[in-house]
């Protein structure tokens, strides 16, 4: 059994689309919680089974998952057929883990640091900056689709995630602004928004 | 061919670690160099293909994989045998792969802004503090030996690395204490630790 903890327009709305991209929108069962906002709206929901009161979480045969990325590859491995996630041990493998790794331990902290105005010189030496974080994706995009392989993979997917609730912080990069392109105009992507939108409406 | 760069006593001694754990000391060829360390030693080696001069960086048939928890995985996935990682698709899986991601995305952040002082209730309501995270931590050992099933994983060794150069900021709970010292006596870890010290006295 496998139900997400899900709240719209929130970090796991990325996980939704997901679930569709991967084709298990019949086999995960998707319940909405609310969850405190950061503009001081909402509350924790106690229907949310997540210790602080966070979404995503999911549940898979009463173990509860938490992170976001954690999440995200644990449901591409539950459904390798769909191919969002490169075959273990391979070299894509371990670049697709990579960006994973880097969205949550870097991508991050260094946006809520950006945000927050933390300039010090002892965060940027563990994290490094915006700048430095997106020549990284530039680099990456430079000529290329997607940021693994020759296809459309989970990386793309979470590391896009920052865009799509703040498309105004894309790079000003031809292959970064493309790459973003292609991925909101995913139907996936767009039904999540559509449902997302209607949810908040109700609300 | 996998080639891991490495820095005696820093974020990649703990993969050094993980390599004898998995038996592949054999295997992965370490290369050692130098890095800009946060007292003002070190210097940004030329050696080193990480492009911001970080480590660990994993060379595997030409790919350059970066962060230390894909480099983890990675490895994991690489020599199975050691049962280092869950199978996929099972909810232990599932929970090992939340300690790496929560490692990454929330304790290193934790971490950095308890030193730095920063005392944003936004920063706060993205990664929350050092006594939740703890809450989360202890709780998972109270009573167990394990993060996660009944043996030593990836998430026990990436999770204690913190400890291995922060014992004094291991929270006062028994059953953390005691995973600290198993952890802490295992030999792969001994090893690491007197290597890491016999490089530092020849620089
Ligand atoms: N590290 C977590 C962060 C999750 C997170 O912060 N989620 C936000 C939604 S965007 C939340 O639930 N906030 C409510 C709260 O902090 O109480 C992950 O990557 O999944
Ligand atoms: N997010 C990276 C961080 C790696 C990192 O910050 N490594 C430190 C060593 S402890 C480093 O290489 N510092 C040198 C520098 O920042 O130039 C990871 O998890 O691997």
């Amino acid at each position: 059994m496998l139900t997400l903890y899900h709240s719209p327009m929130s970090r796991s709305s990325r996980i939704v689309t997901l679930i569709e991209e991967l084709g298990a929108a019949d086999t995960v069962r998707i319940v909405e919680v609310g969850i405190a906002r950061q503009d001081g709206t909402g509350y924790r929901d106690p229907a949310n089974p997540h210790p602080e009161g966070k979404v995503p979480a999911l549940e898979h045969d009463g173990a509860l998952i938490l992170e976001s990325i954690a999440i995200a590859q644990h449901l591409c491995e539950l459904f390798p057929d769909a191919g969002l996630l490169p075959a273990a041990a391979t070299p894509q493998r371990g670049k697709c883990l990579e960006w994973l790794a880097w969205y949550a331990g870097v991508i991050e902290p260094v946006v809520v640091a950006k945000f927050l105005n933390i300039d010090d010189p002892r965060f940027a030496s563990n994290f490094r900056d915006w700048d430095t974080a997106m020549t990284r994706l530039t680099g990456a995009l430079d000529g290329r689709d997607w940021l693994v392989g020759d296809h459309y993979t989970v990386a793309d997917l979470i590391v896009h995630s920052l865009f799509n609730w703040m498309p105004d912080m894309l790079p000003d990069h031809h292959g970064t602004k493309a790459w973003h392109e292609r991925i909101a105009a995913r139907p996936a992507a767009q039904n999540t928004m559509a449902r997302d939108r209607a949810a908040m409406e109700v609300e």
